[in-house]
């Protein structure tokens, strides 16, 4: 019979799916150009010229047996160090080889991460605004997801409703930033905050509580504003990146796990990784994938296309009276919607051809979602639609 | 805390992996063309120029937003089209697209299939010998393996064992023809018999019973060997494919479930598969691998080398006294041992350097797996040495 579990899940159709496909379909219609669609976070630039160049090379010169060979289940070792040396070079760290882990994006470095920390019946925490899907791959590991309500002042953490749900059964504490769906950047002084509130709780309860950092968009942050490198504040953390967002690469499914020397087990942690994935028969990542991204491992594509797509969405919608905070990053951001139920909001900005993702999933009921991931000549001409609506729906001047 | 399921399984290490590291080390001492490593199933041929071509065309003529974009979670929409219409076109079936689920390989296909056709606590049967990652593969769904003893006269299935073990607990089969260890492939009496026999329990118990169908070695199949395929016997079948060895792309991890038109819930099984695919944070596998392998898609490598291989080592190995079933397709064959301890067996070879593996963990203990997926010119350079061994430790003349 089928799973009864996953036959339920059938149930929770992806909001940000259903809203992406009727943008598809009414492109159809009326021509796609005309559609505003902000429902995706799927990469408008293309990678860089040297990764393609470096994968043909790759299909040239390799002696395919060797090319397309297995990958050892955590990784090519030359790419795990490679990872490691960026990191080390970049932030400051003291990673080697056999603390990174290759993953297929940083989905599965989540899944896999959040599943090596916790047992069935742990809770695992994270704050809203969240992205959804942190549901299924936390869930699915047998622990249960609680959410800690939003800071909506900045978006920053609400401390106050942390400290109450960090209790003795909490065995890990996921973050995202730069944030999806808020676009905000923790700061220093909130990740210091954080981190001495995660160590005075494993001394009180006596067990270890991972971080799992989830940081697909650590490379999209905006001028200004500083991106502190979370496992630096806190040893027990676990860095989850995907290339998805800064090579643009999101359907070659490649990531890694990083492991914080200093962790609890931090020499296991990588190889529990291989044993769970070898569970699911997943195995590791595209070989030539491995190869080709370890070898432009500190390129990025031109992502500033994304700041200037939020710095025109931001000073419309502030001109229009959105309560909005300033993103710091991502392609992402998160206005409070005009009246209280930003379902009817998003309903309502569909008849302009808008697409707009309500944010109740997001654990944030009264905002909504644009992902500005889109050409600077449409966001151009979404703006007067924008206003459009709402001087017609809501009546601002 | 580090999960403790999990860690238990580093216990566990793989007898292929360790012989394989063995070999390795050993090549390093005296030159890795002097050591004799039948031990590990990688191809030994290359990819086509086609693949390869086709993948540096991809590279070299598609806007890279599109060509490195998301997949869809079930599979690029072209790509399962193109593997139903070549499943149709070969073996005469009705496939449609929405009966295709990409994957990671086999493995990937193996996993899924599996934790979609049952409930944590269900019984899987799979017949010895049997590929060891079955263990993981299944048991980390929470169903839980069972294995039917072997025919050791023919490495057909041994249907008086199986009658008694197909309980109303059972909810698949998981078969793997041609087989790996054995070489062996299920004949149509054989899939004909074991198709009544599940039809028969299916109706006595009441509920599905799924076949799923491991076929990573479906293309290597020798000269004068029939090789029907599996699904055209049994509706409830899931066929889980696998381009490694095909291709010889092993390391690029793409395959497919198949589900039969005509089983139970055939239309949601792909989309379940989804949704657990989902759960674990994998999605799908790799756009460009997706695409390049859609274009040449009946296509294999030149795969002759293993069949010559073969006969090589099967005449030698009857030549020297051994009980050996002869091998319709694979790269493995799989003697019995010349003691009753293939372990002890398998460590006395390994002085002459012939890195035998022994079966205890394939479910057949007392006999060995030889993969000779390996050049021809070492294959016979081994063979004096294998007699040798032979004549020295056990006297044969």
């Amino acid at each position: 019979m089928i799973n009864a579990q996953y036959k339920q899940m059938l149930q929770g159709k992806s909001i940000i799916r259903e809203l992406s496909e009727y943008a598809t379909a009414r492109g159809k219609e009326i021509g796609y150009e005309n559609v505003f669609d902000y429902s995706l976070g799927n990469p408008s630039v293309p990678c860089t010229r040297d990764f393609t160049d470096t994968m043909i090379e790759l299909l040239q010169t390799n002696e395919p047996v060797a090319l397309h060979g297995y990958s050892p289940s955590l990784g090519i070792e030359s790419v795990r160090q490679s990872v490691a040396d960026s990191l080390n070079r970049r932030f400051g760290m003291n990673y080697a080889g056999k603390h990174i882990f290759m993953t297929t994006g940083a989905a599965g470095a989540v899944a896999h991460a959040i599943r090596c920390v916790t047992q069935p019946g742990d809770e695992v925490l994270t704050f809203a605004p969240f992205f959804p899907e942190y549901m299924p791959y936390v869930n699915q590991t047998g622990a249960v997801l609680k959410v800690v309500p939003a800071n909506t002042e900045n978006f920053q953490i609400n401390f106050e409703a942390f400290e109450q749900m960090v209790t003795d059964k909490v065995a890990a504490v996921l973050v995202n930033t730069p944030n999806n769906p808020s676009g905000v950047v923790y700061s220093s002084e909130t990740l210091t905050r954080l981190a001495d509130l995660l160590r005075q709780k494993q001394t009180e309860y006596g067990h270890d509580i991972f971080l799992v950092s989830d940081e697909p968009y650590r490379e999209i942050v905006f001028a200004g504003v500083d991106a502190p490198f979370v496992a630096k504040f806190y040893d027990n953390t676990l860095t989850c990146y995907s290339f998805s967002k800064s090579l643009s690469l999101p359907g070659e499914r490649i990531g890694y796990v990083a492991v914080n020397p200093k962790a609890t087990d931090a020499d296991i942690i990588a190889v529990i990784c291989g044993q769970i994935s070898r569970g699911i028969g997943h195995n590791c990542p595209p070989s030539i994938i491995q190869l080709a991204v370890s070898k432009v491992i500190d390129e990025t594509s031109d992502l500033s296309v994304y700041e200037t797509n939020m710095n025109l969405i931001y000073d419309k919608l502030i001109a229009l009276g959105f309560t909005v905070v300033r993103p710091g990053g991502t392609f992402y951001i998160f206005p409070k919607a005009l009246e209280k139920d930003a379902n009817a909001f998003c309903r309502k900005a569909q008849q302009y051809d808008l697409i707009l993702v309500p944010a109740d999933n997001f654990g944030c009921p009264g905002y909504f979602r644009m992902a500005y991931c889109i050409d600077t000549e449409k966001v151009k001409r979404s703006l007067p639609v924008l206003e459009r609506f709402v001087r017609e729906q809501y009546g601002v001047q």
